[in-house]
């Protein structure tokens, strides 16, 4: 009996960075699935790994190991186990982009160049689009070259919103988040709109899992929901 | 790089019966696992396949093909993989178990066995139990063996309100209950109270998902939020 049942693609989950950001995606694209039955939903192999070495303490911190060979072998395992494309659902992460995809033989969805894309897409007239997002994602700076190419300046919240929004995600990995955090993380997102962002980004998986908690008048742009789209496009061949 | 960070186990989840489900599996194992950042929670190989021939079919109509060929092959997958151990969240699906744990030689746990002896430990007097389950489960008394062990008798909705419990499961699977489909599900269950049910289990996955409307003053157990703390458990060596 062979893994494919049809002509869908299995898409495989480099998953676990953090793991209710995970099911947060897998939760999208079950939602955005057009099904009446469980056959019609999409096969999602996924190894949702929490034990990936932090991001964080890799970038922001230079002390931590590097996560790209624990990603590679996660990467392979799940090719071997017969995925047709694999995602990662992590922006941070997306640093170690290059690694990953020269290790396998079947294509990985790039999170970053798929969300700039898209933003551009709906929002033609772009010039200045704000990012919440990890500080490790600020300080590689990982979306820049791809909005360049769009003509669009990337801006983050200043010094002490940017500190705020990096203490709510580390709050909702330990899922201790307070309404103080909350709110500090809501005058950040502020602080893009005073800096002149047309648009925002949740461009942190974390962010994306506590999303209904932003309250701004800016049109906002989550990437996780981008990628859940994007992952039942290609696994139905649809566009 | 082994796959393995430290001795924890690694569970391994023959799931995507249905989808919904299985993230619905993962997010209580991640709600039960005490962790204050990504690393404390425990890694999780999932193959979240919907395209398993569907039970009801093979069971109920007698008609579509049997599941234990797709479920030995995933259950192989995720041991090559590196699963320690292995779980099936779907209740009916046990019908296969003993085909599916023949196949591997990691253990696979018994969803049955465990509900049923979890029951029993809380309920030491227990004598009468109610099943809110597919028609299948009841047609091939998976749970009477090992609640008989116990002394216990199985109890189902009479006719009219299975049928009401089949359709509602029917309906969380197209996503598309309905609020009269809740209250004839809530009838049954009042059905079970008066032929002298003493609790109630949540006795298929689908009625897991959404274990919050059903309204009832017996003591409900949820198979799944059982499984949940049993594969914690087992993944960090506790009791």
């Amino acid at each position: 009996m062979s893994i494919k049942a049809n002509n869908e693609k299995i898409v495989g989950i480099i998953g676990g960075m953090g793991p209710e950001a995970t099911v947060d995606l897998m939760q999208q694209v079950i939602a955005a699935t057009p099904a009446k039955d469980d056959v019609d939903h999409i096969r999602m192999l996924v190894d949702n790994n929490p034990k990936v070495p932090s991001r964080i303490k890799a970038i922001i911190e230079g002390t931590g190991e590097s996560p790209a060979p624990c990603m590679i072998e996660m990467a392979r395992g799940l090719e071997k186990q017969g995925a047709d494309f694999l995602v990662i659902p992590c922006n941070t992460a997306h640093h170690y982009y290059p690694d990953v995809a020269a290790a396998v033989n079947i294509p990985v969805f790039n999170l970053i160049a798929l969300t700039s894309d898209s933003v551009k897409k709906e929002q033609p007239d772009l010039s200045k689009v704000g990012l919440l997002a990890s500080s490790a994602l600020q300080k590689i700076h990982l979306y820049e070259p791809w909005f360049e190419k769009h003509d669009v300046q990337v801006l983050y919240p200043q010094q002490d919103d940017q500190r705020a929004v990096m203490d709510l995600i580390r709050a909702v990995k330990a899922k201790n988040q307070t309404v103080e955090q909350v709110q500090a993380y809501n005058r950040a997102a502020q602080n893009l709109a005073d800096q002149g962002a047309q648009c925002l980004i949740l461009a942190c998986t974390e962010l994306s899992v506590i999303g209904d908690l932003l309250q701004t008048f800016l049109p906002v742009y989550d990437a996780s929901k981008l990628l859940a789209q994007a992952i039942v496009n290609e696994a139905l061949g649809s566009e």
